[in-house]
């Protein structure tokens, strides 16, 4: 065995009716906290009004920031950050999917160095590497999406107005304190939101399973997340309230955070080059990695045999008497017949792009995502790039 | 899904060489450290040496202390936590077994109230509960055996001399906050302690699969475990040398600590009924369960047919076309046959209990270890512990 490193430093809570947990959250957090939401979704739902409520129950005095938009924007965060400072909050609140969670880990982070824009630290930034920063403001992430899994990693996902970008970073400071998963809050989410999530899900897994990085630790928490995607995605789909579908997607969510977000592990260059699609045009997270996730499959599946053959029979595509190097092939048509059951085998232009922005997109890719591309199996440079691209489009 | 929370706090570094870490280990510890280990074994081998070496190569000054007992009693620890206070320790580091490990928490808490005597924080102490004491001392761990699984879990167990007692205790602050193990170490293992260390785990993770407070976190790692020690620990038994299977129950430990040590999660009846053993005998410690687990699982198995029925999977005896029922009805068979298999198919007798010893050990499974007596799937009363202690005979 390779030698590897893991710790779960998060305190997640989860279940049905957990969101009472915030009462709780106090000590040791500070008693003003910052709470960022998607008004559209979460006033509407009543969810930003328990959580503030509950907050208050507890003793936290609570300023909402109920304009966190779905692919939250650099200019968005500096002005949260300035009104976190300004309000002297002792720590942040992400209450919603992905992007609140995330608005609050950066807005956690900007506000620890005194302000300013979060654009100094994005990739290309002058302080890209995070290093010698001071250590965010502490965190806590409500999600109310089976979708980022961002509740258990320390990155975040903010879009660069200026470059067109999507990157992602973060560093062990911006890992949420506590996490809330409370399946409950997601029972009213919409058929479509519930399917590009959860495709995002079942993409960190997949590909944390396929990185270079994988470990035991991580291993043990992809596997089980595939498995509870591909058998209660469906479900949840169709029956949204059903609390137990919902529930095991929820924990699949958390899982794949796990294993996307512990030690070095990490996602690959599916995620690479769906975020710089995203950064293009503002098309849905999970969409992204739909898109694409085919063409990597096919570029990659022989760079390990055991592991792909894996993928495949995870994905429930096995059939008797195949070989592992037979499943291990299989494994790009085994994501697309998973995709097509989903109702979501979509081409880029689907989403919005044409040739002409591939080139703009490879370039961001090895800017902005690097770290990912470079924990695939294969070793991708720029041709592989614009050729998955071309393929996918 | 019910609820559940976790985390893993400690950051655990995992593989072949890693003792190494030892020397990053200062940023966050101190300066100083007490070095707790066996001299028997630790000196010996030259790894208390090199232990002590990489922590000086770190910047840390080192207070060596050799003399701890196989099963640590409560005047060593009063003893090791004045000398750590006398010489202005910073934090502790246990390298070794349960032994070390858990003396390395006992002090690094009895020196963070002032010094004093152990006996009091023990079951039947006047601050037994541990309410409003003082955090411990930082502790690392470096666990030499695939063991107890203690570098992961919060408990350590001293054997109080007053009382013939092994209670075990600990809360969130005796979590080591750096774990390390490193299966080299573990190579020069004789057979016997390989096998009773190794059943050890295996009793770990199957009791953390069938407590009443297991969870899809602690499931995760404790069904990987079972597989993992049925496995590898006949090879490790019969090779000590082979590092592939050394690793593998290595990992098999630390799963079966995080199945144990997380959230609310614990061993069940087993574990009460054999610390008991403990307590009166000086008998190792994996063996006591040898001796009392097929008992237990005879009068518990049909509270889960489910889970007892994977529990026999995970043992390898599940038959083709047999029933879930019938399964779980074989599972203190099955255990049988797996401490057959590995040569420890141990009475109480054959561990220098006799029947006159019954009544004060039933009293001490309750006095000390009713908190695992307690996460049985079915309540268990006092004719219940005496009646299996009596066919364990």
């Amino acid at each position: 065995m390779k030698a590897f490193d893991f710790s779960v430093p998060t305190r997640v809570f989860f279940g049905s009716g957990e969101l009472k947990r915030l009462k709780e959250i106090s000590p040791g957090m500070g008693k003003k906290a910052m709470l960022l939401a998607a008004k559209q979704t979460m006033k509407q739902t009543g969810i930003l009004d328990r959580a503030a409520d509950l907050l208050r129950q507890g003793g936290v005095e609570v300023v909402v920031s109920d304009d966190v938009d779905p692919n939250p924007k650099d200019v968005d965060i500096d002005r949260q950050a300035a009104a976190f400072l300004k309000q002297k909050c002792d720590f942040t609140v992400g209450l919603g999917g992905g992007s609140s969670m995330d608005s609050a880990k950066a807005v956690a982070f900007l506000a620890a160095q005194g302000g300013g824009t979060i654009l100094d630290y994005l990739a290309g930034g002058p302080r890209a590497s995070l290093q010698d920063t001071t250590p965010a403001f502490p965190i806590v992430c409500v999600t109310t999406t089976a979708g980022t899994g961002s509740e258990t990693t320390p990155w975040w996902v903010i879009t660069n107005t200026k470059h067109h970008e999507k990157p992602g970073t973060g560093n062990d400071s911006t890992m949420a304190r506590v996490a809330i998963v409370d399946p409950e809050l997601m029972v009213s989410l919409p058929r479509e939101v519930t399917r590009n999530t959860g495709i995002d899900v079942l993409f960190h897994a997949m590909e944390a399973f396929i990185a270079n990085v994988a470990t035991p630790f991580t291993d043990l928490f992809s596997r089980e997340a595939i498995r509870l995607v591909v058998e209660n995605l469906g479900t949840a789909m169709d029956n949204g309230k059903d609390l137990e579908a919902r529930s095991r997607l929820a924990w699949a969510n958390t899982m794949a955070g796990i294993a996307i977000g512990e030690g070095k592990s990490s996602t690959v260059g599916i995620h690479a080059l769906g975020h710089s699609i995203g950064g293009q045009t503002d098309a849905p997270h999970g969409l992204t990695m739909a898109a694409v996730g085919p063409a990597y499959m096919e570029k990659t599946w022989d760079a390990d045999i055991t592991r792909y053959a894996e993928v495949t029979r995870l994905l429930g595509q096995a059939k008797p008497g195949m070989s592992a190097e037979e499943l291990a092939r299989r494994s790009p048509e085994a994501l697309i017949s998973t995709l097509q059951r989903f109702g979501c085998r979509v081409s880029m232009r689907d989403l919005g792009v044409n040739e002409s922005m591939i080139e703009a997109m490879t370039d961001s890719a090895f800017k902005t995502m690097s770290g990912c591309l470079n924990c695939s199996l294969k070793s991708l440079d720029r041709a592989d790039v614009v050729a998955m691209y071309r393929k996918s489009l």
